[in-house]
């Protein structure tokens, strides 16, 4: 069977809620999860959207939401300053490791998310990712190295300019043999489409 | 104890849904609902949006989630045309009745979304709501005239400002004891906090 897509931004709290959980979802379907980290500013300059926290009115609902939301599903929480934050040394990081072992990008990723929004701790610069990324025994200077890679770099942009022509505006965003869910909300679906192969 | 404000637009698909659930719901806790339609468009003023399927990317995938988020909780769905719609009349003739008889104006709320959303009919028109309401023994000729009465229009101006000083900006919005959640997929969590008064 087709493994899922789990698009997501490293800035996007209701991505890491759906991180927590999109695994062991998939698991219970016998599914495998690719995960596929994006630049979501890129998908925001064609719907014209900008970031949840800086809209009026907006803003001060979903501060309260994410943390409201993690409480529901039961996961820590806790938002970094500032917020929200760029995602691009993350993001290359991930495709360096992804293409030589993709079980230490997927240990990254998910270590990057708790440090984010579980300790509340920043990942922007080059020098958080590689802190993140220590313990689990990713040598510093050769991360330091990749986020600058050419190579790196144009394949995050290829990834990116994929999301979007598959249509991926939001984070997370999970597509399930064609079918896309956008949302942490939209997880009981993703459930049930597994379940059922659609209604 | 307080009722709960549920903050719709007749023009709102999700607005719909949460309605087919919003007065059950509240009953399993005790809570009566107060319906109160605005024009969400006043709210997009102020935020910047604008209507889901208008949006690059967006829009089609609303188009989609509609039809599969009103399959997922088992109601009827199809989407009038055109679609977006002026939901102006239907909010007067509602506001026009809360005044006299609150039942008759949450049984043509009923009946106007029943008719826009499971049907598919068109609601925009004040002939559209003359006709939605007549099978509920509301005579049509008042109802135009109501339409078009000052004291109408004004009151429908203040619920709408009232909605958005209180950080209103989407359909549907529910507001419990203080606490605000957007989006029918925020029914669950309303669910809870109804029963635990907060986590």
């Amino acid at each position: 069977m087709n493994p899922i897509d789990f698009y997501f931004d490293f800035s996007s709290p209701y991505g890491y809620l759906a991180s927590t959980r999109i695994d062991a979802l998939a698991e219970r379907h016998g599914r495998a999860v690719t995960w596929r980290p994006f630049l979501l500013g890129a998908a925001f300059k064609e719907t014209g959207q900008r970031p949840l926290v800086e809209q009026p009115l907006r803003g001060p609902y979903f501060l309260r939401d994410f943390a409201r939301s993690a409480g529901f599903v039961g996961v820590p929480f806790r938002l970094p300053q500032p917020f929200p934050f760029a995602s691009l040394a993350a993001c290359r990081a991930f495709y360096w490791l992804a293409d030589r072992d993709p079980a230490v990008a997927h240990g990254l990723a998910q270590a990057l998310y708790r440090a984010a929004f579980a300790e509340g701790r920043p990942i922007a610069a080059v020098d958080d990712v590689v802190g993140v990324a220590a313990p689990l025994g990713i040598a510093g200077d050769a991360l330091r190295q990749a986020v600058e890679d050419p190579a790196v770099k144009a394949r995050l942009r290829h990834e990116t300019e994929q999301a979007i022509a598959r249509g991926v505006f939001g984070s997370p965003f999970i597509i399930v043999d064609g079918e896309p869910f956008w949302g942490s909300d939209r997880l009981d679906q993703v459930e049930r489409w597994l379940t059922t192969g659609g209604w």
